[in-house]
């Protein structure tokens, strides 16, 4: 039984309270991480506000690095089979797939499981805290969880939090970037610099980030953005027209909506050239419609590709990444913001401010 | 020099006039044929009243099966390389790629030329006719076509005109189909009829055809649907309900709208299944919004495909289909109604009121 | 606990025996079935002639369907996730991936699962017989297991027993079937059988059986096969002859290996078209090299397809498939002869003499 | 009529002559060119060696940047429509596809196409020179050019003359390079140079150069390698273990054979790891073959992709490729060697011996 703190999210609207609760050991398939750093995610701060409701009250966080304290009896290797320990420093999918549904086994596809528990789902504040915003967070069986090699910084990892396993997925499921291709992303925060760092990572000849403010624009030319727009100082058509010019009149091929606005998907539709790809992947909780003219998508050969959440095998390829792209890149630079675990509601309010590049809670 | 008999839409809203006028022999890349049997296609209505419009006056007609009565003096051969000689029978789409532009070059995408020219543009009704419902066709350099093998019966060929091409485009664009998978096909025309036999070729598990009126859904059934539905006498939430159950309250894996009807589109996005996709290939010409709610894609890994015109190869891969199922699919039948050249109108009659499975134009 | 009767291979090359062994019940994620009826499978010829060898004594048997008699505390669904209880027929795959590997969570291919258990390995005959030549089987935790609907016959899915899935498999690596396309498949024993009905059903233009002996090549017929060819009765020269010619002198777009011959591999290798693909499915067990040059797979752009086992989507879609398909083919008629329990060694000696299109065992 | 200064090859084994005839202007589909830069191939050296018979006498070169000096009355635009005139600069597939054949049409796979005229086929050396090892140089129509924006070096798209488009096509062959995958090239000549950079710009996670000289792996190193290792200074076994251990025992994802030699095939296949991919493109002119043991890719889950020559699509992407990697990679300093047209022999004795990274020929 240890003490373990945690910062609780009691109701939407009121502040988070620091709780400190007993919690057991480790059983079975179980391991529990001392958190060593905690990504906070524009979810967390809709989750407060109330944007996005789920049962309350609930330990936030959902995207973290932890170093192993306990192994279950039954766990002696992480997701891809390597032997693990205590003290070993993993990174994990806080979401267990049920490997007994219609899209575990026959989609093979653990993104559209039913039973898939993210967001800390029926948990109580009270039991082990998948959450982490806490001192210990506790891995439940099935939790695909990773060794963090040592060469790999903490801060360019959690730098992109849930955003790159995000991206990867979204990247993947529309095909790829080729070579030279044109590539429009919409949206600046974390998954939109994800993004645009695996566009250019991918070999893309032209990476045009829309996006706001200043700061993070910056940022994502430091990531391989080849062009930059403020959209806070331009117009629909003056986005319109750069992005035409950049693409020598045919739009581009491939468009990523990392912006989570349902006005960003309108304005980003036509934009598409022939042959060309559209993804979805930042309108998870965006409320809304935009009038489509399925004509347009029909006459030019048009794809629109929806990508929710992520996998493991995303989550595993974002360490990949990092491990090499730290290198090239400033990631760490990412990290702005660092917070105790007593000032988590000033975390939280900080990225509601939009300040962060990334914001994070060291417990 | 051949008088040419063909009929002529001298502008929307008039009957088609019979026009007879001198031609000119055949050269270098060209071929001229006598048509045996030109197919008339729901385009061919919308021309003439003026849904669609092109520049007049045009010779009508695109899909047609007909005799090599001239080689010009570069062809010795079909599209695939085959010899060929007078008196042999051919296929062809009439759109002519440029091989010199982006799509054709970078895309290998001949379906989206900006220089295809398709139905008869910027031909003058007195030139040679390029359109079918004529004597003989004219068919320019750089036009694909193919050798109908004797074992192909035209009816079977003909009865699916541009509309198996069109679907063939759009199956492959989607990726093809899966064995076992839940098909919804939406619209009961010519293209939708294609639609579910290559869907039962290819090893659907259901096939669900929502159409009208109760003879195509009486064909649909004999190519492969196993179930019709009405939508003259069935509601939306009727036809959802269905789905639904067919599908195991899971939803169709693939749609393929083939309806031409925007609300067509609104009512069957809803139903495709996570991880499923939505295939537009029937829009091409009907103008309007449907109000999409980009949330719903993200969230399900929904994918929307458009398909525009075909490709040469599905011109090919028609022959190829048709020469196989003719024998186990009652594909001649689809051809209810038979016009010479002189009664071109009251075969677009018929078509405008909904009368064939398919008509065509004996010259 | 149970007496239960399994038929038990103690060493290679010795006769079968039948033993009784008390059995405990189900625990947790366990499921025991009473067999309804166990395929008899080439390999289990091949361990028993010790052609394979595997640790004995093990009980025999990997293709089986059996109804459910105990439910571990855990299991209330089937792997999509429909309701289960006792008295329900099912169908499994006899493997448990461990989701815990590379290959499981970033390849995410369950069939390169370096911890997948197959052919009862670590099995001792003693334990509670996971062998389906038993009169119950037991599936341990994380085996994939369907319902069988009431309206698949149970001869027309043992029909195929794990050959079907392995060849979906094989299908599915390959990029699947297209429409007219030229298939050969090398070998007519159920793999070969289920490659062709699979061919056929996908919509292939021919396809060609190289097999023996006549009564399996009848049976190839029946099941969409356009030609086949007595390899017991024509030389190599005159099979490929026969290719060319079906082929327009092409080559094969697809041939998929179910000979378990490497001498197949050497004749089959250059029969392929350009731009063709040769699948490689039955030569699992089967040791030696053949000649490749390297060069002819350059020039030609050939793609060659390893395709190991199968994986649980597989044994779903095989349902899938044979609820249909049962109706337009005479799949029950595949299984020509049935044994009982204590006849297990004659069922083998049957199959090792080639006569059955497929044998059950009926305990 | 202008007097053309050509290098001829009278004869395998005899010194290359220069030969000056009068030539005519361009009429309808062709460009003539003055050649500013001719990439030296390692073909060229296996042309005149005699490795590679052609008939003869024949004007050696096939990659080369030319100024449009005349365009013939039917071409207005390149070969993506953009518009041409006297005095730009090109870069060109010197190959035209027939556009009337089974490759051509149903493949939709040039490089397959049977009518492909490559390497100068049918030339005579007093014909106007298709080869670039002259002063001018002639397009023939259907050969598919690209106008070279000015922000691209020309010894930085010479540097990888037909090697980046062959690679290109290889790679997207092999389905695209993913994030973080493991890549082995074996062979460190221009094309194993190409496939270097091209995986690293891909995202490759590691880039594993099995090639010499020294100076080559040197430029391999700038150009992406994380290791290289001189296979003339090292045992097969010590390449084997370090590809193990570079990829934590499993074997490359994708291994990209660029060593034009068959031994390089046999050692490199069994390196691949489960589900990976080996790719044959430098194998095109190798004879002889090598002992495969088809159990291993069965069980394996191995792909073998052959991938042949390349398409005008992929000479587009090498300037695109180009004109973004010349900044970040020193492309240009792989021009080590510049010969003028009256040197040429020399030239490709240079290649012969191996010396250059890549000579060029400037007339």
């Amino acid at each position: 039984m240890r003490n373990v703190k945690r910062a609780v999210l009691v109701k939407p609207g009121s502040p988070l309270e620091i709780w400190e609760r007993p919690t057991p050991s480790a059983s079975h398939g179980d391991v529990i991480v001392s958190v060593q750093m905690s990504g906070v995610c524009g979810t967390d701060h809709h989750l407060q506000s109330g944007d996005i409701t789920l049962p309350n009250p609930m330990v936030l966080g959902h995207e973290a690095i932890g170093r192993i304290e306990e192994l279950g009896s039954d766990v002696t290797t992480d997701s891809i089979g390597e032997p693990v320990a205590v003290g070993d420093v993993i990174y994990w999918q806080p979401a267990q797939p049920c490997y007994r549904c219609y899209a575990c086994t026959v989609l093979e596809d653990v993104s559209m499981c039913p039973n898939l528990v993210t967001f800390q789902l029926h948990q109580h504040a009270d039991e082990p805290p998948v959450g982490t915003y806490a001192e210990y967070a506790w891995l439940p069986e099935r939790t695909a969880f990773f060794k963090v090699p040592a060469d790999v910084p903490h801060e360019a990892l959690i730098a992109f939090g849930c955003a790159m396993p995000t991206a990867l997925h979204a990247i993947n499921r529309a095909g790829g970037i080729g070579y030279g291709q044109h590539v429009v992303v919409q949206g600046s925060g974390p998954v939109g610099l994800a993004a645009t760092l695996l566009a250019h990572l991918a070999g893309a000849g032209t990476v045009t980030v829309l996006g706001a403010p200043p700061n993070r624009l910056e940022m994502a030319g430091k990531l391989g953005a080849t062009t930059t727009i403020d959209v806070t100082s331009t117009s629909e058509q003056e986005r319109a027209a750069a992005v035409k010019e950049i693409t020598n009149g045919r739009g581009a091929d491939l468009i990523i909506e990392a912006a989570g606005r349902v006005p960003a998907f309108t304005e980003g539709l036509p934009l598409v050239a022939p042959d060309g790809t559209y993804v979805i992947l930042g309108l998870w909780s965006a409320p809304g419609t935009s009038p489509v003219e399925p004509r347009y998508l029909n006459n030019h050969n048009i794809r629109v590709i929806g990508s929710a959440y992520t996998t493991p095998r995303h989550m595993y390829q974002t360490i990949q990444v990092t491990r090499t792209a730290h290198r090239r890149f400033p990631l760490a630079e990412m990290v702005t913001h660092r917070f105790s675990l007593d000032q988590a509601q000033d975390a939280i309010d900080a990225v509601g401010r939009g300040e962060p590049l990334k914001a994070v809670i060291v417990p």
